[in-house]
This record gives structure tokens, sequence and C-alpha cells, in this order.
């Protein structure tokens, strides 16, 4: 059968040679493509349940050797403010401070708040349960290396100044947000 | 050492050819299954702040690139309506319209709303930092290319008819949504 | 042209054989980090609204042959409970489970819930559009293969006991969430 082939061996390596050197570049491109060991949240909420949640999800993906990016947007910029200053404020920008949570000390629930008593409430059937607070949370996220990124763009139409952000916390728009969410294996919205 | 090999030159090559085919099939397949450069956001929510946090992920992705698509669902649907009529709707699908928002114009937002101020003080606090408005976002998406839908099931269930949608902007279903969002990058509920 | 190579054929063909021994290893590799058929569902919401929607789209992505699991937590879990018990509960666990609908059939509506009022609305908006009932909706996504978990810190937490959960229902952590969500096409947080 062999002999019956028209082309020479060499003729049929070259061949080879190209198909591979072909293979290699596709290849090459579609690890491009794949995502990294990567979760991406962004926490638009600022309620103490749902922000709870997304610091169980990050540090237990943390913890499974993902690298993890927080963007905290709108509501949600209250988890990386460690004050509330009124001084160079809109009046609209000074009212939001003032109904707003000052720190995440302060973070309401999304249900049954009132008043600040569910707060309470769930914070202490967090503890009961030996859960972190969330501030230790926040903590531990960021000894795991989670990347704690704040909304640039909130900051400003909130009128949020940058001391008001804790320390060593980045600040980042959009385009910092995908360009992690994009290579993730897993991006919640939160 | 090559003289102590059984195998004949043509054999291996042989040998090659088969292993550089199998190798050709399985990377068109895997090739298959990797994320294209693309954006699935599904928009339940119609409160404007969580709304206008779509359109920023949205016009930011198509920027960098990326095929997006928006679906609006449910309260989400308000953002594609560009007005309420009331005929042939059932008793509950007439005070759902009534309650509801006519069109984007009066989306609340999701947190001290206090009948509209909240609302309103945002679109100010927004507009002071040159963000676009709502309806300028939207225009913007359209413009870069963004796919709009309107969920049919979601425009049966609230009895809102195609006339009162938005012109250019396509119904589908949750067959649709799927569609895109299991080939995208980073898939988003809103 | 051939003539001018100095390196033999039987090199020429060691070398491919490295070569494709390398790329084979890759793309092994490759292949492992591709997503699977696979959707996930983090359910932390326990509004009749937002539920619906999470069932619309298991089942919707369950038929078109992907793999769902639904991951049940916080207010979610009320989703999967088939009653409310209140021995062995802490104070503020009873008010939580007072509070709390005590199965699926008393989900509130996100919006204009009225102390139930909205819901039933919904419901009836729904049955006339020969949409399933949430009831019908976990049967047939339990017929379909969806994978559903209770989210074991929440019940802990909120002191719900494993009895109270429907039987059938696995519990499970963040960990098993992460597992199946890692390996997802679309990973949604509702």
């Amino acid at each position: 059968m062999q002999a019956a082939v028209a082309v020479s061996e060499g003729t049929r390596i070259n061949l080879l040679e190209e198909k591979i050197a072909a293979l290699e570049s596709r290849l090459a491109e579609a690890e491009g493509r794949l995502p990294d060991d990567r979760v991406t949240l962004m926490i638009f909420s600022g309620d103490l349940d749902r922000v709870m949640s997304s610091f169980v999800i990050a540090t237990g993906a943390a913890a499974m050797g993902q690298q993890v990016t927080m963007f905290f947007t709108f509501w949600g910029l209250s988890v990386v403010k460690k004050s509330s200053e009124f001084r160079d404020k809109s009046f609209p920008q000074t009212m939001m401070a003032l109904l707003s949570p000052a720190s995440s000390k302060s973070l309401p629930v999304s249900k049954m708040n009132y008043f600040g008593i569910g707060a309470a409430m769930l914070r202490k059937m967090l503890a009961k349960q030996n859960v972190f607070s969330l501030e230790d949370m926040l903590a531990l996220a960021r000894e795991l290396g989670v990347r704690i990124i704040a909304c640039e763009m909130s900051r400003e139409v909130l009128g949020v100044h940058e001391s008001e952000i804790m320390d060593g916390v980045e600040c980042g728009g959009v385009a910092t947000f995908l360009a992690d969410s994009l290579r993730s294996r897993t991006s919640l919205f939160i």
C-alpha cells in the first residue's frame, strides 16, 4: 500500500510540519481565550445580607485558589467607606450621605430592617453560628489577596471623597471591572 | 540509535498523520466550546439605579469590542416601553400598568425613592457629573450595536402590547437569552 | 531544495513526534479548562417574581441540554422549605421564621406586595398565560434533572432544621456552589 503513494516521505514530512505549526498557533489562540482561574463580583447592593453573601463567595473562591476581584459600586460603596464627610458636597450628595450608611458598620438588611433591628439581629445570628462579622470577612478577603475596587463613577456621582474610602482600596471604572470579569470563570452581580 | 528502531519511517509518518488528524478534530471541538467575545445581561429590575448600572456595563463592554445583549424582563420591561395603553388588559394587568412606570422616564430608585424625589435627585446627580441620561444611554447602546430584547413571556403575563414597546426592539424568550448567554464571557442578572 | 536540508528525515520525524506529544498535553490541559454544558444559579432572593424568573431560566437551560444547579441561599431558602417548625430556635431565629414564608406558597413579590395581594395577583396573571405555578416549576425542574441545593450555612444561621427542608433536596456549602459554578457557561446571582 505504501508503495502506491506517489508523494515522497520528505514531502509528507513537510506537510506535517506545516500542519503542526498551524495547530500550534490555533491552540495558542484558543488558550488565550480560555477563562482564568478567576472570579469577579460586582457588589451593587449595600444591604448587609447581600454583602455578607458576596464575602462568603469571595473568600470561598479565594480559598479554592481562584483570583478574586470585588468591585463595589453604588450602594455597595458604603462597604468600603471608613467615614462620611460633609464638606464639598452638593445638596443631593449631602442628602444621600445623610441617608446612606457611613461605613460597613451601619448597613441595613434588605428585608425586615425595622430601623436597624433586623441588621443587629442578623449580625447576632451570624456570630452565634461562628460566622465572621462583615468587618472580619473584609479583613480575611484582603489577607487572601482578594482585589478590592471602589467604583470611580459611583464615588464621583455620590460625591464621596477619596479620603472617605478605606486605605488600600483602589479606585477603578467599569473597564477595570470588565477586564477581570471577561477572563473569569464566574462573574456575579450582587 | 535510529537504526535500532524497528518501524520504518513511512510507518512513523502514517502514525503522525493520524495523530495530527485527531488533534485537529479535538481542537476544532474545543474551539467550538470557547466563549465568544460576548457579554449578556438580563435586566430584571426596573429601578433607575440598577438599570443605569446595566447600561454602564453594556456600553463599556461594547466599547471594549464585546458583542452585547440586553434582555429586559419583568420590571425591566418598563425600560423599553414607550407608553402605557389600557385597552385589552385584564384587571390585574391594568393595576400593574397603573402602578408601573409607563416608560424609562418614570423609573423609581431602589432605595430612598420618596415618591420620585430620589429618582429626580439621582438623575440630577448623574447629569452634574456629565453621566449620560438613561435615554441617552439607551440610544448610545443601540448605536454601539447592543442587541436589545424585550422578554416575550413578561410582555404576555403583564399584558403589555407590542405597540407599547419601543420601535426596533425585538421580542424573545428565555431560549434567545440563553443562546447568547451560554456563549458569553460574562453574564449578569441585574 | 529538499536536498539542501542537512537534517535527516528520521531526525525530522523525531522532532515532529515530540511536538505532537507537547501539543497533545497542552490541548488536554486546555480541554480541562473549558466550561461544561452547565448553568449554575444562586437564588438569594425569596421574592416570587425573582424566584419564578430563576425557574424559567433553569428549566429553559435544562431543556436546552445544560446541566443545571440551583443553589438556594438566605431568603431563597423559603423556596425549598416544606413547613416552619418553632422548636429549638433562638429568639431571633423564631422572629425570622415568623416573618419569613413557611414555604414557596407564601412568597411575596419584590414590589407592590400589599400584604400578599401582589403575589396572589401575579400568580393569577401567570396562570392565565398558562405559565406553570412555582410549585409545578419546581417539580418540572426536578424531573428535568436540575440539581437543587439548600445552603447549609443559611440553614444554620436562620435556624432552619433539616426536617423543614423538602425531601430530596441536598444541603451544601459555598464550595459546592463554586465547584459547579466555576465549570459553568453561565452563572447568575438572583
